[in-house]
């Protein structure tokens, strides 16, 4: 069995492309690394790499994760700049010992000394974004906060091995410096060959305090399927939330298992996600909440997809 | 019942002070901080605070965190230069929805924004030791990444209220930008005042493997007693670490609960902590390992304590 699961709509071409790659028999790290950029170098997706929105100075700060199951070698960046594809970067520190998470100019100085692309990340777009959005929150009670949709991924080759990897460009109007979940292990990403991997997205200072990719992870391991423990990790967490803090943030998880079986489940209305394996052709999902607080998922259309990919392209003034 | 538990001897005058707080009645919030910033001010100190020792830029960049047990708010800081008491800025941190982890210049911006105490955390000693290792480096093989004594700790007070703090300069000739798991949610720190607390110290790119810190909370919410679950949280993930990558860091843990008990243990020959509760005064616990895998703590002597005490002075070139 094969396959691999990602969040967002967003991330459709690069998880057809891996399928592809897993069905010629290629590795799950090359794989996922591949699907990502795939994210990353699409200049209208505003919340991952080449186009991302930028942070409250105008810098687009990325943030990027990768795990391997087999071996539990990690890499991360965060609040990185001017770097075309974080996810290769964090794959290559996974191949370290130490000195595996490397943030803000350490981790640009790394990336140039091993010749990772530079490129300067803020498109016209995104800057007429941030320039409207300065003079909204002049003139009314802005919310910077809305948008934050990281491509997170878990994919299984055919040999059995897993990884887990993430990339996001983080909220807009982030304080410089700011991390999210994404880049942080147990919380954004996590990945076991034996049992599953998981990632999440959504409001990342929340996702955070209930290490809830591990928490996914773990639950497969003790038998749950990947739909109930997704279910189980973001409802546990929304009600330890909003008893702690009468709140939750944007919850959303995605998980697959290590027999390709997959889930995901999110504490708002509606999320998407796209998935493909040996056994089914890569199609995109709506993931949509229950009032009993299961999820319901249903293949999208064709019109729903295209629509909502044109409603991106429109916000992002493409 | 009040509690305050710290991993590493050089918490001692912290704890101390600690317990003092609590007895008064002081909440766990402002008890932890007074305590890790006692840590974080002493000079020979070598990997926390004033003193630390630097990365290969000759930087000391700090990382801290700060978690509160009631409303899972969380702070926390890393590659922070030139400030005073990074476990503060994590504390105030805590305080925010959003942006509560900042990393680097944002992190440094922050601090300076809210008016915290700049410092020049490089010592005359610790530049000494780095110009010492800069030239053995280049003579022999050196061995940069030795001595990783992050200062952690779980306290307990007298409402039932539970808190955690990390502080840490982190490896010695760390790459700049390089992030433990000191300031990362569920492996250096985590806590929930219903159940207890757990943190961390050793080599933090393995502790993160296994979100050990989430994971001691987890088994404590089981019904595991917190030296159990210490135990079986550093022996889980030191065989997961050996059959996965042949070999496994340091990694050495403290908990408490929300009784107050507590519990050490570590996959090394021998760590310290510091303790102190209602029931019994502040003191130095020798954790040593035992052949079956399970800890044996013993109440260090006077002696024992000013010997190690006057090492560490030794050593730090004081």
């Amino acid at each position: 069995m094969w396959g691999i699961i990602a969040t967002w709509r967003m991330a459709k071409e690069g998880v057809k492309e891996g399928c592809a790659l897993l069905k010629e028999g290629k590795a799950a790290g090359d794989v996922i690394e591949t699907a990502i950029r795939r994210v990353e170098d699409t200049p209208y997706y505003q919340s991952v790499g080449y186009g991302g929105l930028p942070n409250e100075e105008s810098e687009v700060e990325l943030d990027a994760a990768y795990m391997d199951g087999d071996t539990w070698s990690v890499g991360a960046v965060a609040a990185l700049r001017d770097y075309a594809n974080p996810v290769s970067i964090a794959k290559r520190l996974s191949e370290e010992k130490v000195n595996i998470v490397l943030v803000g100019e350490g981790a640009e100085k790394f990336a140039h000394k091993e010749g990772f692309e530079r490129k300067n990340m803020l498109t016209a777009q995104a800057k007429a974004k941030y320039q409207k959005r300065v003079e909204g929150l002049k003139t009314e009670a802005g919310q910077p906060y809305s948008g934050h949709d990281t491509v997170g991924m878990v994919c299984l080759d055919t040999r059995g091995k897993m990884t887990s990897a993430t990339s996001t460009s983080g909220l807009f109007m982030k304080r410089k410096g700011r991390v999210g979940d994404s880049p942080l292990i147990g919380s954004g990403f996590y990945v076991d060959s034996q049992y599953g991997g998981a990632s999440a997205t959504g409001l990342g200072e929340d996702l955070m305090k209930g290490c809830i990719s591990y928490e996914i992870v773990r639950l497969m391991r003790e038998g749950m399927s990947p739909q109930g423990a997704c279910e189980r990790a973001v409802n546990q967490l929304d009600q330890e939330l909003r008893r702690r803090r009468m709140e939750a943030g944007d919850l959303s998880v995605i998980a697959m298992n290590q027999k390709g079986e997959w889930g995901a489940a999110t504490n708002i209305k509606e999320f998407t996600i796209v998935v493909g394996t040996e056994a089914e052709e890569p199609a995109v999902y709506q993931v949509i909440r229950q009032p009993d607080g299961h999820c319901q998922l249903e293949k999208a259309t064709s019109e729903w997809v295209e629509n909502d990919e044109q409603k991106e392209k429109v916000a992002a003034g493409v």
